[in-house]
């Protein structure tokens, strides 16, 4: 009643509603009829009521009491016109992993169906270390409390994130039933979900991103994947106008014009819509320093001026933008497998996967002038010329072993490692050989794998110019034919002579064996030599401008932002005009600190 | 028994006793007998018997234990002339708060007190957000284990200061039955208690201090407000003579005359009383590495003599200084409720309300020449001409809004801010304005609040000297007739020309605004211009040397003390005398380090 | 019967097994049945099977099972040839203590015992603090959730670790019943178990170590400890070969020979036997980035060649190493009841006992040619000329206190603390002096004890050059007739003319009281004076080797290792012959980066 009273009114004012539904934060009527709702904590305390996802949703009162509410409010807002979205939950995530009995039950369920019976499990778990092994699944604990192997933190992690899955989906069923706008989850740039599996049955892929002056390059990373999980633009469901804040805040002012970018920067890499949390400061209660659009008085915020501009010139640009889509023949592969393996083995006790791949690959290939796709396990290969594979762990996901084989024997250039295929679906080490597949393919072996940031490993291109390998080396013998790209000098009698960087033709296409973490100058040079192999055209620009090809039915162009508030230059390949000012322009143009140029051909 | 005889022993030995009452070590036979006595943490543990506090001051089975020691020992003393003092409990304090039955329920009627209905809290507290509104005060949980919202925290955190202040009150008004020896409870620099609310029906206020010599001008802070409390001198309760330390030390020893001088610190500036812990240290248990004036062998430490020296001048002084107090007409502004307010919502990640109102203002103050009183929100105002008031979150508390104004009006100087007037009693913004009343009051709007440290935003004086602000900018439109003093010059072209600082006329007083937290040049500039309006007159001092004017009904003069070790010089404003060493002194004296002059008109 | 398998197996193949008992991983099974076998948090939390160590020692179940185990294996390989020794459970310990019920009443049964009545402990604990005296010693709760006094923490430490021994010696009586070869418990560089005490009843010390190239000179202090633990050489019972790691490494690869010279050193100092963990890495589970001799794939490590080296050379000089033992006339006191007691009253906030006993003494005498013994409290004294005593904070432990006075009176020079004999055995001062013998065996009284760094206490050695205390200063009067070392010079007046260093004769020996921590060149000058005093020759060296003479029936030699990967020199005192090259040496010869040299006369 007075949500619809709510919806009314600002329909009546020209807002159009996305509707969330309000699981994450059950009210403490519910908890008091039924305590199992609450979160139970490994040390046997649930959490208190006042937050938001102190929630299991495995209870079943509380999956009964989610199904009547979202029945409910989907029956009451059916057809209304105001709706044109709906948002299931919150930024959904389980913490360590609720510890309740039903939790705990379906984990057995879970792992029964998954190993079929306690025996295959020990073994695949090599159980037999450490008087491990178990009689029944019912025998095994939530992974806490104990110095815990790989495998079962791994599976706890996505045990959890798969009953999340489940309880988006239920409430999906339900709204799909009565409504036909479109339906997501607002998902935050945390390993919280599987975003693959996440957004399956959901219709559009929502996100929330609160990057600062200093990172949005991670923005970018983000925005470069979310296009890749539907062909429908992803929604920016939450980003702030200013600064992030809970009772205080941490962070200051941005530079102007920083407000209009971040509003930007996902439309141009994809995205659509844009929505500020918050539209005006809370008075009271949560976020009290959140930046926003108003003041608790209704006095404006200092970056009202920029959100105006920003809605203005999206009107402008609306008829290129929404006919237009990104376009990339390189990809890189970021899943949500590896990310849970690296969280539960990190490998290397500094590792942090997702930072690793911002940093180590995809930040040098936006800096070379190529917006890569970043793509998970199950995306369509067919229209990359290009792909890195860096950390993929295990290559047993979505098929890829046996996809990648067939992508690039018909000509596709994969750089693959450092850390790739060394495991298999499950976390384990191969047994018969180093890596699942690329020995077999390449010919070459992997002789050694040891952590060394170049203290004692020395190597070198085959020009003579040094090569710099961060944090871990993997140490290969060539096989006949290939082109050692980097070879090792130095560190150890048994480690001098072998590959570290090593080309092996493959059917049509190649594979490029990268054996460590480049420095910032040795992957610029690697990205230079497959993307040559590989036919790829890198845009010609310096500093921190993205250059973003466009294409749709009707429009093709070019979108340049400088992202870094420092400057830049782009090199246009031919005439282009400015949809926004209207200026023609060609050949070297100079982007100014946070200037976006919408061109079109 | 065994009390009076140690009791008696000191007396025949010329040595009188404040008498401690015992309830901050509640014995093992009440806690085996009265588990519920215990501590009762979050995570359902209750504390073990062993250190100190471990007890829930809401347990009626520890109430009614407490009320009858308290009573046994009051009838046992309560003529004895050796006991000059009763102490209640010691350095009273409740960890995250006891989350008990007693506790929760008690906390349910506080609340229910405080905030008539339910619907009341939740409409304050702005529960709508995030599904958190609660249907009855018993549903309310202990303010942990969640994300709470600030003013629950704050409630909670207020709700056992209360507690304790109730179980302080508990026992003096037994004792005043009883005894006729003044009664008080030591505390301890830390936001355990609301200090002027504590000693409310207590005699004398009684405070444990243990700074070093890197942070004396913590202590002057300190004794500047403890003077403020009560008509009559505060107590010295407890303070260590060398180095503190439990069964070991993080600290080195003191420099020579530290000792002497850190023992008349509290003197000079209002106290009376000098006690030292320990004695005599313990030969076994707790505490064996603290400082102490003996051995546990009997040998004395290094520091006896300073402590030998220190007893002798105190009684040579004595005359003059029972007979003065230390006078003041500048007052900093300093409150339990905007303590417990900037802990429950820090407003900036790294802000520390205390440290800050010490390092921003009162040692820039005492560096100026001014010694201010530091008051609390009841304090009468009269008598100052110039009040400070930095970080009043809130002004509704002790009526200060009207207070003040009224104050300002009969001819005070107020500076107000940065951070001042902000919140409503309960920490929740205004909805109508940005500020309580001083918007009203001056005729100034706050435009914008930002979190900056002159990283962005750049301003400067009139004069067109820089001005430096830290953390936080309030930035005003200055009203028609107002004084701006620091203006904006850039940072976003929204804030160009707001004013940092701005000066209005009211009645025969003024405001000052002040809208960020000054760099040290900075606000001693402004403590200028103030004290210039005011007509307050600093004394001439360089170096690190406090002057401290006393008047009484028959002597009138002023101490000086240097307070780092490093020596300065002070100016007299006419001749005076020492009254230790006889000295007859004018004009510009010099004092070595660690140097105390007790002058005499 | 598949354990007899892998034996057998092994046998056939050459290689003999060293067997352990299983007692550290308990089965699930066996925890499902009793939950109480499982360790218990102090919050009231059980371990989760899926670790190590989740047992409670004290269980009956665990006890009755461990038996009932231990007793099956020793009967089925008691004549087993291919059973060389027996490993009984796995480096012991007990996290912060169990809590369970049988642990705490096993905790008042040995308090009981230990101190009679609970009058007698309230006595020695001095519980009149702070209320904390108990009726009974039912009422004694385990040293957790509380600020305890430091006596009840160290009995809680000492309480588990005797549960521990108590539970390996339950074993090591089983397997004595049955089988004949050498029976001991693989222990680690940490504070887990008293070693003397540990190894009793046990036939062989055995020792898991993990030193990496930074710290090799720690290795050395504990093989030189080791060594004299027993009368039969120690055993190596796992170090790694490369790396440590458990599923991911922290460490990187090591320069080329650390791993042969790490595997030579503990037979250089008196071990025997070479086992590495892991032999080849685990495939799946724990442990997975943990350094090995070969891949899950079977393929070597690149250290393979390095151990086969090794391999060899034990060969070529078995016959020199199995008839000598290490030779040394000094000697370095290092105890278990020190070691407790420092961890539950450091003295100091940053103290750690171990290892400023390490780096303030044991590297100095190394790097000053003198190999030490480092000896518990209950080794026989009459072989050594020389002991350092720092850090023994009581020297009541084994009859140290008569040993000491009887060995110096016989000849012996006795470097004494600083921190030497100040605490009883329970860690409570003394309360008629300040020492418990030193003042009365030397007539120098202890005056002052002090936390300073030479911050403010300046002191200097007789021929005037300055003397720098780190930390902490005890200063001496000294006796008439003491030969006054370092006196000080500043710092407080109280102070000047003290003794930090002084010399005393006591029957054919002398004590040297030592009253601060040395710099190291204060040390290596304290100990040219205290070897010259005693008649200790060093040996001639430079840079990082060790010399190490050895001795035995038949041969006689020094062993050489430069263990910094750096070089450096030795002045032979005689000719000599490389046992492994066969090079006649004599005079000054150089040491490669981690060369070793077995040299026999």
């Amino acid at each position: 009643m007075w949500l619809l009273c709510v919806v009314d009114a600002l329909g009546a004012n020209g807002i159009k509603t996305v509707m969330g539904t309000p699981t994450a934060t059950p009210p403490i009527w519910l908890i008091k009829q039924h305590p199992e709702v609450a979160y139970l904590g490994s040390d046997g305390v649930r959490k208190n009521h006042g937050g938001r996802r102190h929630c299991c949703s495995n209870a079943p009162a509380y999956i009964d009491s989610s199904r009547e509410i979202v029945t409910a409010m989907a029956r009451e807002f059916a057809h209304d016109k105001n709706i044109v979205g709906w948002q299931i939950d919150n930024e959904i995530y389980s913490w360590d992993g609720c510890c309740c009995e039903f939790c705990v039950n379906k984990f057995h369920r879970y792992l029964e169906e998954k190993y079929g019976t306690i025996e295959e499990l020990n073994r695949a778990w090599n159980l037999n270390v450490f008087s491990q092994a178990y009689d029944s699944f019912g025998e095994i604990p939530p992974a806490v409390n104990a110095w815990h192997n790989p495998h079962i933190i791994y599976e706890w992690k996505v045990f959890h994130q798969l009953s999340n899955i489940e309880f988006i989906n239920m409430q999906a069923e339900i709204l799909k039933k009565y409504v036909s706008a479109p339906i997501g989850t607002d998902m935050m740039p945390f390993n919280g979900l599987d975003y693959e599996k996440t957004v399956e049955n959901l219709d559009v892929v929502m996100f929330n991103h609160y990057n600062d002056e200093n990172n949005l390059a991670n923005a970018i990373f983000w925005f470069d994947y979310l296009r890749t999980l539907k062909n429908t633009p992803f929604w920016n469901t939450e980003t702030q106008t200013s600064w992030n804040g809970s009772s205080s805040t941490g962070q200051v002012m941005k530079p102007e014009g920083f407000c209009r970018l971040n509003s930007w920067l996902p439309v141009i890499l994809g995205g659509e819509a844009n929505m500020y949390w918050l539209f005006r400061q809370h008075h009271a209660g949560h976020e009290l320093l959140h930046g926003a659009l108003l003041y608790p008085s209704g006095k404006p915020f200092h970056i009202f001026g920029e959100v105006q501009q920003t809605a203005f010139e999206f009107e402008k640009a609306a008829e290129f933008i929404s006919d237009t889509r990104v376009q990339s023949d390189t990809a890189l592969l970021f899943t949500s497998k590896n990310w849970n393996l690296f969280e539960t083995q990190r490998i290397l006790n500094d590792f942090s996967y997702c930072e690793r791949l911002m940093n180590d690959f995809h930040k040098p290939l936006i800096e070379s002038g190529i917006v890569p796709d970043v793509i998970g396990a199950k995306k369509e290969l067919s229209e990359y010329r290009l792909i890195f594979a860096p950390y993929m762990m295990t290559l047993e996901d979505g098929g890829l072993q046996g996809r990648l084989e067939k992508w690039v024997r018909n000509g596709g250039v994969l750089v693959a490692g450092p850390m790739c295929d060394i495991r298999n679906a499950l976390g384990a080490h191969y047994r018969d050989a180093d890596t699942g597949m690329l020995e077999k393919l390449t010919g070459c072996t992997l002789d050694y794998s040891i952590p060394d940031s170049s203290v004692y490993i020395k190597s070198q291109w085959t020009d003579g110019t040094p090569f710099t390998g961060k944090m871990w080396h993997e140490l290969y013998t060539s096989c006949d034919g290939a082109q050692e790209l980097v070879s090792v000098t130095g560190g150890h009698s048994a480690v001098v002579g072998k590959a570290v960087v090593t080309k092996v033709k493959l059917g049509k296409g190649e594979i490029i064996l990268l054996g460590s973490i480049p420095s910032e100058d040795d992957i610029k040079k690697l990205i230079g030599i497959a993307a040559a192999d590989a036919g790829v055209i890198p845009f010609d620009i310096s500093g921190s401008v993205i250059a973003v090809p466009r294409k749709g039915e009707n429009y093709e162009g070019l979108i340049l932002a400088e992202y870094k508030n420092q400057g830049g230059t782009c090199i246009l390949p031919r005439a282009m005009t400015d949809v926004l000012t209207g200026d023609a322009l060609s050949g070297k143009i100079t982007l100014t600190p946070y200037e976006i140029r919408i061109l079109q051909i």
